[in-house]
């Protein structure tokens, strides 16, 4: 095996010699700046979709579960795997519904993704004032949305609902003008060949995977994960990275994450991920103002569509746009998930979300996209209910609670160009502070958030 | 046959000679006041559930068809039936997703409510501010959600779920201390036995039907439905009415409705009803005014739950919200209907909707309930933004859109003592005019529509 | 209720009293002869096909239960009934096979029927040497194989295989010249208005679905059954074979059986039966020589398609023609069963059977068909090897094995002619023996039984 | 890629240096004797069952087509590649019963086996007589019925049954003293790897599932087949078979059979197979006698269970008995094959067949079993009726029709000590012929042939 493995090396140099702009070393990787498109873009969506859509469960808060423990895309892992804590809760549900003879992979028949329209898909995202889209091309369950060669009678076209969905919603988002990405699991939970020969798999199945789906789908995004069991030498991820660098067709504008082996998370690659707020590295979110970086959530607590979460699981309007505000003020976008249906629908009250954010946007987007983390913001807390944002010379502040007293402002010029983003009134100001102007019912500009607009005073 | 009919007529009148307050004439079935537990409602809670919730498909305004035509509950109707203008719209659904060969009874098999959890329905209408819950225990289709013995194998019990959702549904609603009532389809679109010989079906299947629901469950409500082939007299439905106002279980509070043969509605039975506005009998709103009436409508445009119903298709909560004022202001009730799925669930953006109520009821509920309507308000047309109701010697004014100008108020008593609900600022007078106080967001006692509670105006 | 009964008994009496050649009482009813076509035909198929036949399991000799316990078109009752003796073996494969949560209705989806081909279907009774059909039309279980308007979604056409399987089989059988009949079963173990009022059962229920499957099909048998509950004054059976022998399209040619109540097997109607060699009320078998009779049996131990049954629960060929020969010269009938399957087909193995007895009596047919017991045979014991039957003034003699000694016939003239069915050599006699002729595999005329004709032995 | 072939094939002469007995080379694979049990076994069965048992469809005789387009296991092929003669045939069967959006992979979930008795089975074919079984491990479809980890989620363990068909049947044929083989398919008509590189599809895929096959389960015959689009170089077929020779645990015993590469039937490998009497590659019958072939062919005309196949598109047994005779007659064995249901079950009538062939072998079987061609037996046409074996110095005469005259034996020696198996009497000779004896049905030995041994005749 050892001669095999050399030779292969040899060849990769060779292949990567001439011309080659990008090394596959880290250091030369993450020499690449992340484009410009992403940081500017703010929101995203995000989509988890795949077999888990059918049994669309996973215990909720309710439940006294963790965070982690309510991802209904882990369905299969956690009636699979006795060890983890909330197995039984997910067993129970499984022998009820479905019975003790029924496996994961008999989920296929029911993933029939009968009413997906693409482009109603296209239209609620872009109405939302996303900019971009990843959809799981892939989780760890290792079905394929598209027709993988390497995923043969376990992907979207072959099984379910016989649809490449991957290449019909790629489309329909790009149609819209908005860039499209997708996920990928670097691991697949329950592959024998990776279970058995983690070299073989990536070989023969991950990078062969990787590289169709680049090739076939040309995404502005490529968002890893899975990568926590080997190091990012074993997934052999510097060289597909080169190869995406260096020779795809998305080499100029295509964003990939940090996600790319067990060392790589806030280290390597592109931009550093959250995920309700956790970060598996490095737990001080300041570091991030420095390099661009997304957080990840749910509008409720899973990123796959859970059929049990009630209104109670979901965040409200205001909780989002709160959340969004609170990202970009660090610097951050954010990638906020919907869980579509088996049957190929966003959930009404997702579409409701993110209609209620895209208004919002409608308003006050001046203050969200292309702009950057003030660098003079006051450090956020918990408390913290102005946020800054800036552009150019203009700084904008964002109240989260209508502020009952003037808002102060240090670090800013004199404030002399104040305006109330949406608000037709003039906004007045005392020495550095802004005062709230009076507005009714009938004047307000939006709900949930409100933005100063401070022309000219960086 | 002829004799054996006259000797039902003489066993009939034996049966209702001694000691019965109710004769089965229209003159005494109508002389019995409406029980005054639902004027002071106002609110309740409508749900269409049946096997129709399995395709749970109609077309929506967006395709161009009109208000009846967007019921998913009319699917078998629809799909069967060429002469229905909407006709090719299902049948191109129903052979697309189901196949040619696919009938509706065939639905059957996935109508499984697995997710049903009666509680946590009976947990989210209470807390919407519902005092009553009207369930479709049979719709058109004949499908009954108890086990009825008339409809063995056509029942919830036998086939699909396996449960008796109607008793189950009951036993939660009624522990929460709300009302239960059942809506019940006179007719059945495709018995045999309805359209071969209706004296039969009435006899042996419709009237032991009604019966036993009565007996099994003693509703508060028993709402018909499906009346318009034939005059009352066909239906007997004095003959039934007489039996529940004067030997059922639930005599006493037994509210009824006006749909009881083709000439009944606005005319006979209980309460009036009408249906998206729409009164099918009598077009003159304003004559409701002397009787206790109903509005029934959907969130969305269908009763049953449509699947392609997008976030447009729904009412906001607004819009909702002013519907409720409207129609209390006019002394009506309003019954909002839910489609829950086939898995079992109120979709989560009517969650929504009937929390958002809930929330503004908690505020300005003494508006609402237990009013009556003002007869010196004045005229409502569609330009009307104040409406009016009255509890004893006070008044409410409730302003769907907050009031730029001062709320002049004619008909009333000199202003005394006024006060805007929820909010603990003062309000003002100016003359019979109420001026509106100077609110913010952080102040608002809440959204959609403001009371000005005018106490001792009356 | 009493009034109506006698109304009933008085319109009843008026409805037959003109013309009517008989009456509704037993003495009258009985007075009918059996059409000679019936026992002239002697051989028949009797069919099983229902719900039942999707699970097609019962325990088989092989589980050490009795003959009653091997039914597979039981199976609802005993998987229902824990006090039946063999309702642990057949929960123990409900709970294995389908689930806890299964119920026998949820059955009617998988009994699609769809390789069903009368045509074919008749060809292979045809070829068997049968000269009518009986099919049930009606189980126990209540589903009926045609749209009965009193079965309204628990019959073939409005669930499972959407298609009037009874219809499609009478033209197919009738087309090739074959009689045909119905099994229909007065009781319905579940259906919970036979369960209630069985007056009401049998009035509104039972009466109507005889009368139309009697006028939509004209069946030439009507073989009734599950009539052990209740005496036939309950089952209203005179009053219904009066109509079926003085009005029904049917009145000069139809045969009916003796299961009209409690008390009339072996006593009233038409033919008298025995199963598996069970007379219910009558084991003294030599009384049927003076009274039409049939024996019906399955080729294996069920009469409904049992898929466990293996090679060895079947009856060989052999073994059929011998009960075939053995019934006949007791002047009865043999009802064959076939239990075909839920997507429509004859178990090869069946038609296999059928067709070695159909080459069986191609050979030796004219001692079968239109012959009588003849009343000097020896009686039978099981021991007989040689069996006994006659036309006109021929006499045959069957031997079901081999003789290796002359036949000596006691009772006939001289032996005259005597010849062996199928074969061209000449056949001596030795006083009244007949001296069997050296055969070779090569000349032999057929296999299991063989014929000797006396020609004008009476 | 060329040095990477270069190494692998040094490597690989690496790997056979040392004390191996036979090269990758088909001079040294073909040196290899077969092993003796497979010549004197002469009678196995061949099972096909995967997911075609689940449409179980192909057209017969009836619809007047060839030999190979009876075949159902062929129905994925035929339904998908429109340039089959048969294809409209196949695709108006699937549209019809499965509609046109179903797909062969949805097949799936309805192969069950629920009812699978691998010790039933087992026992049905020792009764047989036959002495080895071949079960289809993998056909074309590339569905394998044992874990594969090369073929994950398109196994029997992961989808469908859930269970280790391959496994359980294996041991169950070996607990009755049987041999045990598996066909296995080297192409897959659809494995998109096999369709753009085949070379990858063979080492990756191919090779890995051969050995894991081998190792798993010690099977003594490796039966491949869908060997026809490429050379043997090309599936690296002598290298397997080195190592199956060399190294496997089943190096003794194993037999293979021809079918490794375009060029290779009848020349190269194990023994010769023929199907349905059709040479692929050699019509000359004859040269077979000098090298060990084997018959293979179904009851009826398909391989996998064809639902549609009516009694007679089955073998009678006795044709399936003159097979037998003839191929043992010329020095082959018969692989007989059986189609068992998706459920699980063999057909009754399979049973029957193959229980009628054990009948005949219980009293003939010494004929039979370890028995070898008789060089001097007149050359075979189609009217031969005797048939001839020898076994150490005895002869059989095996005559398929009862000889009305006495039957020449030319080229043995004189008649000694003749007698019919399972016959009790003498039997006499004239000379050089058999004389038949007297034989009624009463004293004949056996249906269908009968055997004349002639003790020491060689």
């Amino acid at each position: 095996m050892k001669r095999h493995v050399i030779l292969l090396a040899l060849s990769l140099s060779v292949f990567f010699s001439a011309n080659a702009q990008y090394k596959p070393t880290w250091e030369s990787i993450d020499s690449r700046p992340v484009p410009a498109w992403f940081e500017d873009a703010k929101f995203g969506i995000f989509i988890h979709w795949g077999l888990f859509s059918v049994p669309a469960f996973a215990p909720t808060a309710r439940d006294g579960v963790g965070v982690y423990d309510r991802y209904a895309e882990w369905y299969w892992q956690k009636v699979t795997d006795p060890k983890q804590k909330t197995h039984p809760l997910f067993t129970k549900f499984q022998d009820r519904v479905y019975g003790k003879d029924f496996k994961y992979q008999d989920f296929a028949e029911d993933f029939k993704c009968e009413l997906f329209n693409p482009d109603e898909w296209a239209d609620i995202m872009k109405q939302s004032g996303a900019k971009y889209v990843v959809l799981t091309s892939k989780h760890h369950e290792g079905f394929t949305l598209w027709p993988s060669a390497q995923s043969w009678n376990w992907n979207a076209v072959d099984v379910g609902p016989h649809r490449d969905l991957a290449g019909d919603l790629t489309k329909a988002v790009k149609d819209k003008g908005m860039r499209m990405g997708f996920y990928y699991s670097l691991y697949e939970w329950f592959n024998p060949l990776y279970k058995s020969d983690v070299n073989a798999y990536v070989d023969n199945h991950m990078i062969p995977q990787m590289k169709d789906l680049v090739t076939r789908y040309k995404p502005d995004v490529v968002w890893t994960d899975g990568e926590w069991d080997y190091p990012s030498e074993t997934w052999k991820s510097t060289e597909f990275l080169a190869w995406l660098y260096n020779e795809s067709p998305v080499k100029k504008d295509v964003v990939v994450n940090d996600r790319w082996g067990k060392e790589t998370r806030s280290k390597h690659g592109g931009i550093y991920t959250t995920e309700y707020d956790l970060v598996h590295n490095d737990n001080s979110l300041d570091t991030k103002f420095t390099h661009p970086w997304e957080e990840c959530r749910g509008i409720g607590s899973s990123f796959g569509y859970n059929r049990v979460e009630n209104l109670e699981d979901y965040s409200s309007s205001k909780q989002l746009i709160d959340i969004l505000v609170d990202k970009v003020a660090r610097g951050g976008n954010l990638l906020l998930n919907i869980g579509p249906t088996a049957d190929g629908l966003i959930p009404v009250i997702m579409q409701q979300r993110l209609h209620d954010i895209g208004d919002w946007l409608a308003v006050n987007g001046e203050a969200i996209y292309n702009t950057r983390a003030w660098d003079k913001a006051p450090k956020v807390s918990k408390d913290t209910r102005v946020f800054y944002t800036k552009k150019g010379n203009d700084l904008y502040a964002i109240c989260t609670e209508w502020p009952s007293q003037p808002v102060a402002v240090t670090g800013a010029k004199k404030l002399t160009r104040v305006s109330l983003l949406g608000f037709k009134g003039t906004v007045t100001t005392k020495g550095n502070a802004i005062v709230p102007p009076t507005v009714t019912p009938a004047t307000m500009p939006c709900q949930h958030a409100w933005v100063f607009k401070l022309e000219g005073a960086l």
